[in-house]
């Protein structure tokens, strides 16, 4: 068997990134953490740390880290059936990719709901997520793809539902005339990153016109309300956090009634699934209160 | 000279990240863009784009879009000079490196107000923006650091003020006999990521003594506020953004009167200086007004 002592100082290299963070975090001597790490890529005759600021995992040293939150979680189940007794691994964490909008709109509840695991967030898009996954970087996602991921299971979430909005200013400045296809060419938007198609999505909905607005570049979900609350563009903003500011005015939609609905699934790895089980009951039951469910 | 729409192509691509989509948002066919890009390189006897998803610009790359970006900067400042004329550049774009702290509590006030400008920001941690600053690839940038770098102006804006908060359930259970060293290191606490040392540096500051409290990583402001609120650990966060849930009990403090001030730093590339300072006289007298300014 490996050394979990020895993987563990692995794990923690590459969460805080340094061997001096990982050395303060487990009580230890950086020059004991550095010989663990010594001893571990001996054993497996592979470097598994790229020193650097911060250190980074190589392919092997990331196979290892994955494999060391594995053998925690499933040490967390025994913990729960015999009960916890000496020894045994504190708290594990839990690598979990998550879009921003959905951290920003329904996830926390979800997470705070279970206090078994300490969380350890990556964001991305949602239609990038499962990347994570497939790369066996995550245990689990938030993703916009229904396709399973090899050794994982799925299930579906709901709709994540986005509205077109603009501060009742920017909506007189830029749209006095109505929101036609020819304003909305000059009109200045808001876009997350180079993955976000929101925007470009809802106005091909919307027009069924290839129109290509100047854009501001935003990576910040409430970055995103505020700027459009300021007046800086509009934007595809999460129903859950602009719902208020509609109905009192202090935003606007750029065509009532023409939402843009994003569907989200659960995915997680099936190797960590009974410890993973409580989780996924409370995301499941929290999305199907906060995201938009499909008439049964 | 240099062909300014063949730099306008190269500018598209590498920030809408592809050729299709630099193509879409200049009302060109890829190919033409495919072909602006051949000359371009040829020009320069260089390669400029690394063909993938995303497109990444080489270094030579890197430096024509920071001119593109310069030129069209100093072409705005003409235009406000001599009026509108045609052929001018639209709308052009800045790219700024904020601190995501500073983006969620008092700089969108400060970009809306600013109209001149398509916004092209990135977030990065207040000790590492400056890097972006450094390396060319941002005009200005909100950083912790007084330090000037080459070819930059800088000027202090003030502090962002920092609580240790946590829910009040949260407190009861892992607090209940007070906030002390052996119980701050098993309470859960949370990190943004890697870079972030504020949990750390408060420790320091309120007990001089190394605690290094098991960890959750959520990399988003309102996140970190969100799931501090749900209880799901302790963290630093800004008294603009907690400010009200303190006032109403919703959160408390872990040391009443125990803040942790980070000063800021406005710094912006001297080239683009001109046009920059209606940008800068905005960001200054948002910072004055929000943030915590030293007694004169």
């Amino acid at each position: 068997m490996l050394d979990y002592d020895h993987l563990a100082a692995l794990s923690a290299i590459l969460r805080t990134g340094s061997f001096e963070k990982a050395a303060r975090q487990l009580g230890l001597t950086p020059s004991a953490i550095s010989q663990r790490i010594k001893t571990l890529e001996e054993r497996v005759g592979a470097v598994l740390v790229v020193r650097g600021q911060p250190c980074q995992p190589t392919s092997a040293g990331q196979r290892l880290f994955r494999h060391a939150e594995e053998v925690a979680l499933l040490e967390a189940g025994l913990g729960r059936d015999l009960g916890a007794f000496e020894g045994m691994a504190k708290t594990p964490s839990l690598r979990l990719a998550v879009n921003a909008d959905s951290l920003a709109t329904w996830f926390v509840p979800a997470m705070a709901s279970v206090d078994a695991f300490l969380y350890d967030l990556v964001l991305d898009d949602q239609d990038h997520s499962a990347g994570w996954l497939r790369r066996g970087e995550v245990r689990a996602a938030v993703t916009g793809s229904p396709q399973a991921v090899q050794g994982c299971d799925c299930r579906y979430l709901g709709r994540l539902r986005y509205l077109a909005t603009a501060s009742p200013a920017f909506m007189t400045r830029w749209f006095p005339d109505g929101v036609t296809p020819e304003r909305l060419a000059v009109a200045p938007t808001m876009t997350f990153n180079i993955k976000d198609t929101l925007q470009s999505r809802w106005l091909a909905q919307a027009f069924a016109a290839d129109i290509s607005p100047p854009t501001h570049w935003l990576p910040s979900s409430h970055g995103f309300v505020d700027a459009t609350m300021a007046g800086v563009g509009w934007g595809m903003n999460p129903e859950i956090l602009v719902g208020n500011a509609i109905a009192s005015g202090r935003l606007a939609t750029l065509i009532p009634d023409c939402p843009l609905d994003v569907p989200l699934y659960w995915h997680w790895s099936r190797s960590a699934g009974p410890a993973l089980k409580v989780l996924t009951d409370a995301v499941l039951a929290t999305a199907r209160r906060l995201l938009e469910q499909d008439p049964s």
